[in-house]
């Protein structure tokens, strides 16, 4: 319904993520800064606000925005509980300052403005009500109202009128008559883990402190004082369910398994059960929920594998066959990718008639793992199901339990990999692993942390996992490692390594691949959980300081910093207060020594050039005083970076 | 409600308008070019139509569309007639195509597909139904599956399946299961001359032969066949109702006016009627619908100034005295843009409570003049009137009357201009009066055929208004008179002047302002009508040349081609069937030959350098054999274009 006598058009122009169709995410107390088109008919003055409320919420609260050029307008609202939020803009003239501005001009002009003062009574007195609470404001306008009554007392009127004190009291209390707002726009808001999070991923049958044993979960509890010490809150698992038997895979992905072999945690289901159940060399349901609980006393997450997909082994496969793709043969299909075939894989037939079903099936799968503790899944592969049915399973998930974490395993073109992050996916893993060069790093935050980008996907860094072992990797030193961690850890909040292989420097690779040489999906691994080298020490230092400074959990505050040296880059980041400011400097370059003058952003750090600040380097202790906007750095690939703490 | 098994997500990324909160805008027989997102999870190939129809209409009509580029599919469609259309893209699986798709690789890896083969066969049988009216192709599929089915036949089978003939035949009807379709956009179709239209304006109280003598209705009626001559097929005429006698403006706009003096048109409103009277000097309401007659039989349609304002004696302003806005003083608030004061114009008080009315009241007086014969208004000073009462006066105008065309006088930000291009003007001015260089020219010219500019604003171009005399303008020669009229009828599809002030390059000015000396808004003139000159003679041919060259009868299609000398501009304009191409060159500078190498859109003419091609220019009747991509051109101030015909 149109109320002719609203003047003024507001709408929103950012944060809108294709024209309003996807919620835009957040974190609880993080800002959102809003930038809208507010115009209105004529002359006169407007005012705008940005409204903002929990979904659920009946009042709306209120922030003033301000004009930042013509006809845009700008201002931000802090989301300060988890769920649904909601924001518009909302305009109007402001008759009371629009009154006193073209008294003012006519002043100034030097017309007599008798008449002018007396047409502000009337809105004077509707302010006055507006303030009825506040006892001082309401004698002064009394008092002003008199002044303008009274024939003999025109300059005095106008002096009032014209004081800054009426502009305040017009300004903060308005009478919004005829106000116009935008359409509605959603933010969804998680807990703080969505943005800032650090990934370790062990396989558990890896974690018996003897050789040749299968590793439990109750060997992994005396692994987790490890994880602990290095700093990280969540700690990912590979599947942990029965492994089919049908067409397993051998050591180094062998099409043949030998008897002995184990076979991959990702050929998901067997005799023994299938996605709700446990593979029973690992130990009981009892024994993970008692890890679950020892890992949430030291503040560790742990994250379970969401892989749909079946052994042909999987009970599914007898107990609901319509979930599968059957073929002229009387075969069920197998994975393909032509040419390539996956024998020990069946996909799950998301066409089925009998979707309903299966999506239930799998909701009720997620939901039983939730109730015995897990609050984070790493979905494996999810661009090969269909989006509907993600959107539905996340939407359905999260409204009972909105505390549940999804990262997306899509490693696919990047249309997709967004889409899953409109669609509901809590983070993402991305092609960081692949990004070496300066040039690859910095134009890939830039595609990150910008645009629509910003707003639905939050990029998790990864250096390696079992399935990623790039080139550079394989042929990469100490300095490489530190290096690779160090980009990962500070350039985006989120990270993760696949450990122990990387910080005990594994990169033996299958000739010609980027996957490990004797990959531990197949096999059975011992490690020496006890080892500490400078790599853990690193990452030690790196988690601690990450805890620390603010500015390093959140990745959309990243800003390239200019480096004269195609080796080296940097770049700087700050939490939305302003209190905690970081330059970063890497040396990319694995063997040499690389030194160069680096354009410190002053306007950022508050300081002007000339003006001393410090930046103290927070892994090694050492300070400097710079006073420059360009300031000379040399990094030696035996420790590659700075990571310095600016204070102006 | 959704479907499970539709696995495709379609978008449509462009265009789209505030996320498609508002129509694009054609005219009849325009194309509509498509961007689309069209994904799908896993491997699968996937097809896609953009669908389309009159809203009305129950039916979808539909093109297949393409895959650009990653993910970015694109196609177009004709819009046939007029009235609000709708679009949406969508997509589909084809698993058809995905079945012959993944036996290709796999023979060309060598494997034995028996097995696939007999796969397709439910997939054949199904297409098969598609065809049922075409017996070849039936016969065709049917011999297929024999040939699968027939285990001595496996290279003949696996030859068809590979077939191009069957791959057209999958292609061309796919059995589109699971759609998955996008949100509906609107665009709202308009007559041609929305987009085409060439508008002289005059003041039909200038119009008698006789000197000193009030113009008539009939007068006008005698100089139709001048227009008509010169090639305009739109009359705009300011305001023909009573002129307002209270306040009246005089002569160069003085405060107070002498007895004789006339006022000014805009001063809309006396004691003998208001918006739905006629000055009475001017004839009688049968006059004025003889004129329009006269017009009509011409193919010149009358545009009638809509300037929804009154003078202090205005009917309304008695009749209904809640319509305007009455100050302390009780008078009536009069225009004012502080410290500015117009005393002879009251503004109507859009705030009021009798809002309804008032609308009604306005839309009741437009109506009556459509029911007259007028079939375009020109709206004075929209952006100071609500953008809502527009949205909604001129939605119910065209509601009954889709013939009508508002073009919008404001001359204010972009941001306002063109948002009462998404509300609905049909057209608008343009700051091209104010774009002289090469540069401003270029630069405003890519604003206004890019993005959603495009979409939603079609500019009219005029280098002079009874209230524009730009300071270039006042100091031109007939050179500039000539370039500018060129300028504005060949950059844009619609144009105007003010005549015959431009034609007899009258451009004595108020000092330091950009307006006329002894403005015609304020006064009676004599003009001779019968008077031909140089100017004239390039109008008429402008006109006629831009009815014969559809190239010329839209504005989007402009493209700027790089000349190197800072006063040589050139462009090229092609329709989109491509059967029309157009070259423009203009010498921006009045007073000096210029001469420089122009760079040939050698793509678009469809020529390969070396290539000959021929450029006639449609105004000396010259050509010139060219044959590279950079050409040498020179321009006189004397004839300072070319408007060549390209062809190749």
């Amino acid at each position: 319904m149109i109320n002719g006598q609203s003047r003024v058009y507001a709408a929103v122009l950012s944060p809108v993520v294709d024209g309003g169709q996807y919620s835009i995410r957040r974190v609880v107390d993080q800002w959102i800064n809003v930038e809208a088109r507010i115009i209105c008919d004529g002359h006169e003055v407007i005012q705008a606000a940005i409204q903002f409320k929990p979904l659920d919420s009946k009042e709306w609260k209120e922030h003033r925005i301000w004009s930042k050029a013509e006809d845009l307008w700008g201002g931000r609202f802090q989301v300060e509980s988890q769920g649904m939020w909601v924001y518009r803009v909302c305009g109007w003239v402001d008759h009371g300052l629009s009154w006193r501005e073209g008294l003012l001009k006519k002043a100034q002009d030097g017309q007599f403005v008798k008449t002018e003062l007396n047409d502000g009574i009337p809105i004077l007195e509707s302010i006055m009500k507006l303030y009825k609470s506040d006892k001082s404001t309401v004698t002064y306008l009394k008092k002003l109202i008199v002044l303008i009554r009274d024939e003999t007392k025109y300059k005095e009127a106008l002096t009032g009128v014209l004081s800054n004190e009426l502009q305040h009291i017009l300004y903060t209390c308005p009478e919004k008559k005829f106000l116009s707002h935008s359409k509605e726009y959603l933010v969804y808001v998680d807990r703080k883990k969505a943005l800032f999070s650090a990934w370790y991923e062990f396989f558990p049958r890896s974690a018996s402190p003897e050789t040749g044993k299968h590793g439990t979960f109750k060997d992994c509890q005396e692994i987790l004082p490890r994880v602990k010490e290095m700093g990280f809150d969540v700690l990912y698992f590979p599947p942990i369910h029965p492994i089919g038997e049908v067409n397993r895979k051998g050591k180094n992905n062998a099409t043949t398994a030998n008897p002995a072999d184990v076979g991959s945690p990702w050929g998901i289901g067997s005799k023994l059960g299938g996605h709700d159940a446990i593979h029973p060399e690992l130990g009981t349901l009892q024994d993970f929920k008692e890890l679950i609980a020892a890992a949430k006393e030291m503040d560790i997450e742990i994250a379970m594998d969401l892989a749909l997909q079946c052994a042909p082994d999987h009970p599914w496969v007898k107990d609901h066959p319509t979930w599968f793709k059957w073929r002229s043969d009387g075969t069920v299909q197998y994975a393909e990718n032509p040419p390539k075939k996956y024998q020990d894989i069946l996909p799950i037939y998301f066409e089925t008639d009998d979707w309903k079903a299966l999506w239930e099936a799998i909701r009720d799968v997620t939901l039983y793992w939730i109730k015995q503790g897990v609050t984070i899944f790493r979905v494996d592969n999810p661009h090969t199901k269909p989006f509907v049915f993600w959107e539905w399973l996340i939407a359905e998930v999260k409204k009972v339990h909105p505390d549940i974490i999804f990262l997306s395993e899509a490693f696919t073109r990047s249309a997709l990999m967004y889409h899953l992050g409109k669609i509901g996916f809590t983070q993402s893993y991305t092609y960081f692993s692949w990004k070496n060069s300066k040039y690859d790093l910095i134009n890939y935050m830039n595609e990150l942390t910008s645009g629509t980008t910003a707003e639905i996907f939050r990029p998790n860094f990864w250096p390696n996992t079992p399935d990623i072992n790039t080139f550079p990797m394989q042929n990469g030193n100490q300095s490489l490692y530190m290096q690779r961690i160090f980009l990962a850890a500070t350039l985006s909040s989120s990270y993760g390594i696949y450990g122990p292989a990387y910080e005990m420097l594994i990169h033996e690779a299958m000739p010609g691949k980027e996957e490990y040489y004797r990959s531990e999906k197949y096999e059975i691994y011992h490690w020496d959980w006890e080892a500490r080298n400078p790599l853990t020490m690193i990452i030690t230092m790196l988690n601690r300081i990450r805890q620390n400074h603010p500015a390093l959990q959140e990745t959309n505050n990243w800003e390239n910093c200019p480096v004269q040296n195609e080796h080296l880059i940097a770049y700087y980041k700050q939490n939305d207060e302003g209190t905690d400011k970081i330059l970063c400097v890497v040396n990319l370059h694995p063997f040499e020594r690389q030194t160069g003058n680096l354009q410190a952003p002053l306007h950022r750090i508050g300081v002007h050039p000339g003006q001393q600040f410090v930046v103290q380097d927070l892994i090694s202790g050492n300070s400097w005083i710079w006073s420059q906007e360009w300031n000379y750095v040399a990094l030696d690939p035996g420790m590659p970076f700075h990571l310095f703490h600016v204070r102006g």
